[in-house]
């Protein structure tokens, strides 16, 4: 079996105690790994009722199956643990360098329980496992902890992954960082970690992934290194001008949200392009482990340099605060990779709050002389701070928008699905993304089911955004392949150019599973099985397939898609049919059954 | 005048004396920046007869015009000096993020003059410029350099330039080297830097390179990032597979040298290609400064990871020594970049030693028990450590291949060109490089006219290889053209797409100099000239224009290209015609004067 390790490890913080454990074969074969067999082993150990940031919740450090072999975008791991922000299993997905050296190292997998006493890190030099004392970095951002611990390991290809004060703080939209510029983003999976009173995980690699079969690999490699090489996104646009090429794509749809998704166009958008990023702020492109497409940014901005912003965070701090001050983007960006928070959810906050200003929720002499104001760029950077160490009104923005808007009884404001908040696509003029917005397990997540691609990319084909026929299906399909991908440990941009085959010949080469196409999209529908039985045992229900009231009731008031509403009152009954599921949104007994489960 | 800082740091060493001085405008429209300036600078500031290892030398660290600006691949500077190897005019070329960054701090070039009384490293901040005391760092390799210089600036932004062991022991075939991996290889400018006591070069710069049409750089910028993007060499083969995309290439086309040019074939060459590469090395591509093909490779081998070797490094630790274990050639690469060493005449010169022992003239005791044999890696690898050290017979390496063949009384031996070793491409099957090689104004060198692109790769239109018809025109162009490159210091990778107006728009967008493509072109010629009246100055007649005795006599005994030779004696006097110098190689005053020169 190749592409696993076949061992796991895991960490008693509590006792102390570290040891390591074969992999469940026969659940990898029908979870994969990452995502889906962490999520699965997660519901199997974790009790769904359980405090997220109890010392009985556990955290789960999963690669994919694939995560550190040759196969190309193979650099991810992810955090599969329950959310404090809203309970559900998250899975927290991260690029970078780490995780294919956590399979350097010889583990498909860390699982942290318990708590420990005082500040620890853990460190992993291939066999030689050990929780260290943390006193000395506690309270440090993420450059200084990285620096000081990579110094501390004596070997400067050491790994980091670590929280920074947000999570130590337990805001509930705290990330965990990797290789410095890299997130764990969304579901504020930096406070479990800081809840456990981890601060890092260092992890020194010198071992190989093995392929079981070498040769079909070959071919195998070649083959999707072309496809990523040839599409038009992998090959041209994304390596050239990083994820924010979307900035003009999506705002001359007329679906980018601004002001708090007030409105759903922006006339000055090209100020803080993708183009102008790449004119005016880049120095070197940042790519990840094995990546051919190099989408990731190294920038520079008046003052400072470091990782530059994604679409979603050049978005949520800029169009969607009324924002197009490109270097205080830049900074606000590296604030929140330095202090470790969610740039989607930490910029959704602040355009919040500025809303709930704006009505006269939120008064002035709650702000402390800092700004809360559309359009405000200063103020808005400092917000990033303020939440990071949980000041002032800052320690209520830590929570996330959901709460800040609740405590100011106006959660409709919050531009949110499941407490999770919306990423950069207004759903009212994309249906089949609307509905995945609706329907995600872990609430308003884009990259779940990233419908954009064939409603507005046009890839693999060309969909109309504005119907609904068929969007059930491709939601279903879209939503299955995904945690095919993410479980495989490859990055959901590879999903432009290559298809359930490829993914299928890449898993079998790698493993030698010998999945057929059905068999390995059935995983895909297994993991989002269990992901959503959870949801039901935390006690969400069929009436949390929502979107806010404003993106529900409002047509899209001006722009090129002024007009267009979200039709999901028929798109869901379509979906939980698709799913096979009831008509209150439960997967029946024969559904699962068919699936094994 | 955009683009240029317009100020030079000047820093003589023997009298701890820091100034800056105001950049000739004049001279600097008509050679440009980088290669060209400096090189014209050091002519007029420089003796030709001084020592090259004598404080009276001078050492030029010299960005390009374009260097650090938003233009593509704008991340290069120059090591322009004596050479100590062979006396010429060195102009060694180097990637990464060093470059950019001196202009960021405000200067165009670092003047280093002198002697410093005992080892010192130089700090500069943008405005702030100091001469360090570096006896804590002299003796220690290039990485432990880095990383302990970077901690004492305090800032890890800071880029750091130096030397290594080798520089330190004068070695002739040793590099500057920055940003850790990147080589300012050829031509042992760094012994010039070791012989001034000068261990590292720090520049930390918060500013800015402005353009002097903003507006004509965005249309400039995006026209020339599409021509890169479509090439099917800058968009596909070296993002893909690296430079070592050639091995294979270059290989079956039969002019792909193996044991030191004892043949041109290698049917085992594929062990070490691209290909193979990218399957079982890969971790990551390491891009230079806005870079958008990104050929730079960062691998892990057996016990290691670090930079992956170019092709040229490939070639020469690979089939010209006789070997396939491409852990050793990463190895060995991996040293080079460590200790501060050029890796094809480090190579070249193992393999020249290899053959050496092969004919008897080295014996076995010498070698102090460590083989020298074609085919044996493991010998191979310790060879190079024993150059930087100058241990034992490695010492005689470490003044070159031709130096070391000289001792032994087989100059023949040496695959060299006015002293500096060739690189991977058999002239004998490529009359236009082969042409190239022989008049190269620093000896046996592809990167000053790199003919292969259209005689083998063919672009920008395909050559016969085999022809001679027209190669004296193509060379000079090819020659002429590459100078203008060097010297705005963008990458020759570019070259593959863009043409000779593409340079002039880019150069005019940023300067403002608004140059036709006469007057760039002329500007090439120009620094041409004055390279070629530094050499005879310095004693090279037409005589040196040649090859190696092997490749001038002896037909290509096997494979693709087998029979073939080349037609030096005809190729010649066409190209001195093409030049308009004299039948002996000599510029004429009318060629000079109408040069302007």
């Amino acid at each position: 079996m190749g592409g696993y390790t076949g061992k796991v490890l895991r960490i008693n913080l509590t006792e102390g105690k570290i040891s390591t454990e074969p992999l469940n074969k026969e659940l990898a074969k029908n979870y994969i790994s990452g995502r889906g067999l962490a999520g699965k082993m997660f519901a199997d150990e974790v009790p769904a009722d359980v405090d997220a940031l109890s010392p009985e919740n556990k955290l789960f450090i999963a690669s994919g199956a694939l995560t550190g072999t040759n196969a190309p975008t193979s650099g991810r791991y992810m955090v599969v643990t329950k959310s404090p922000l809203n309970g559900v299993i998250a899975s927290s997905n991260s690029g970078g360098q780490w995780g294919a050296h956590l399979k350097f190292a010889g583990y498909d997998m860390v699982i942290l329980e318990g708590k420990a006493a005082r500040p620890v890190y853990i460190s992993i030099s291939d066999d030689s496992v050990e929780i260290k004392d943390a006193a000395h970095v506690w309270g440090k951002d993420v450059y200084a902890t990285t620096d000081i611990l990579k110094q501390e390991f004596g070997d400067d290809k050491v790994k980091v992954l670590s929280i920074g004060p947000a999570g130590e703080k337990l805001s509930l939209i705290s990330a965990v960082m990797n290789d410095l510029y890299r997130a764990a983003g969304r579901s504020g999976v930096g406070a479990v970690m800081g809840s456990k009173n981890v601060k890092a995980v260092l992890v020194r690699g010198t071992g190989k992934v093995e392929n079981a079969n070498a040769d079909e690999m070959k071919n195998v490699l070649s083959a999707t290194m072309a496809k990523l090489k040839e599409n038009g996104v992998t090959g041209q646009g994304l390596p050239t001008y990083g994820t924010a090429v979307l900035v003009n794509i999506i705002n001359e749809s007329g679906i980018y949200p601004v002001n708090n998704f007030q409105e759903s166009y922006d006339p000055d958008a090209d100020l803080i392009s993708g183009e102008t990023m790449t004119a005016n702020h880049l120095i070197k492109k940042d790519p990840c482990y094995r990546c051919p497409i190099a989408c990731g940014r190294y920038s520079k901005w008046k003052g400072g340099e470091g990782a530059g912003p994604e679409y979603e965070t050049v978005w949520v701090f800029g169009s969607n605060s009324g924002i197009h001050d490109f270097d205080a983007i830049h900074k606000a960006n590296d604030l929140c990779n330095k202090y470790g928070l969610d740039t989607i959810s930490v910029g959704a906050t602040i355009a919040a709050g500025m809303e709930l200003v704006q009505k006269g929720y939120i008064k002035q002499e709650e702000l402390d002389g800092t700004p809360l104001e559309f359009g405000n760029a200063d103020g808005m950077v400092e917000w990033v701070r303020k939440i990071a160490f949980a000041e002032g009104l800052g320690a209520k923005m830590a929570l996330g928008s959901y709460r800040l808007a609740e405590i100011y009884g106006a959660p409709e404001l919050s531009m949110s699905v499941k407490k999770l908040e919306l990423p950069a696509y207004d759903p009212r003029g994309v249906q089949g993304q609307g509905l995945q917005f609706a329907t995600s397990n872990r609430g308003g997540c884009h990259v779940r089911g990233y419908l954009i691609s064939p409603e507005v990319i046009g890839m693999p084909e060309k969909l109309d955004r504005t119907v609904i026929e068929g969007k059930a299906t491709w939601v279903k399909i879209f939503q299955d392949l995904t945690a095919v991908i993410d479980s495989l440990g490859l990055c959901l941009f590879s999903s432009f150019a290559l298809g359930l085959s490829d993914y299928r010949a890449l898993v079998n080469a790698v493993t030698g599973f010998n999945y057929t196409d059905e068999e390995l999209l059935a995983c895909g529908e297994r993991i989002w099985n269990n992901e959503r039985l959870h949801n039901l045992k935390v006690g969400y229900t069929a009436a949390e397939d929502t979107l806010p009231k404003r993106l529900l009731n409002d047509p899209i008031p001006e722009g090129p898609s002024k007009g267009q509403t979200i039709r999901l009152a028929e798109l869901l009954p379509q979906y939980y049919i698709e799913r096979g599921w009831s008509a209150t949104g439960v997967p029946t007994p024969e559904r699962l059954s068919s699936l094994g489960m």
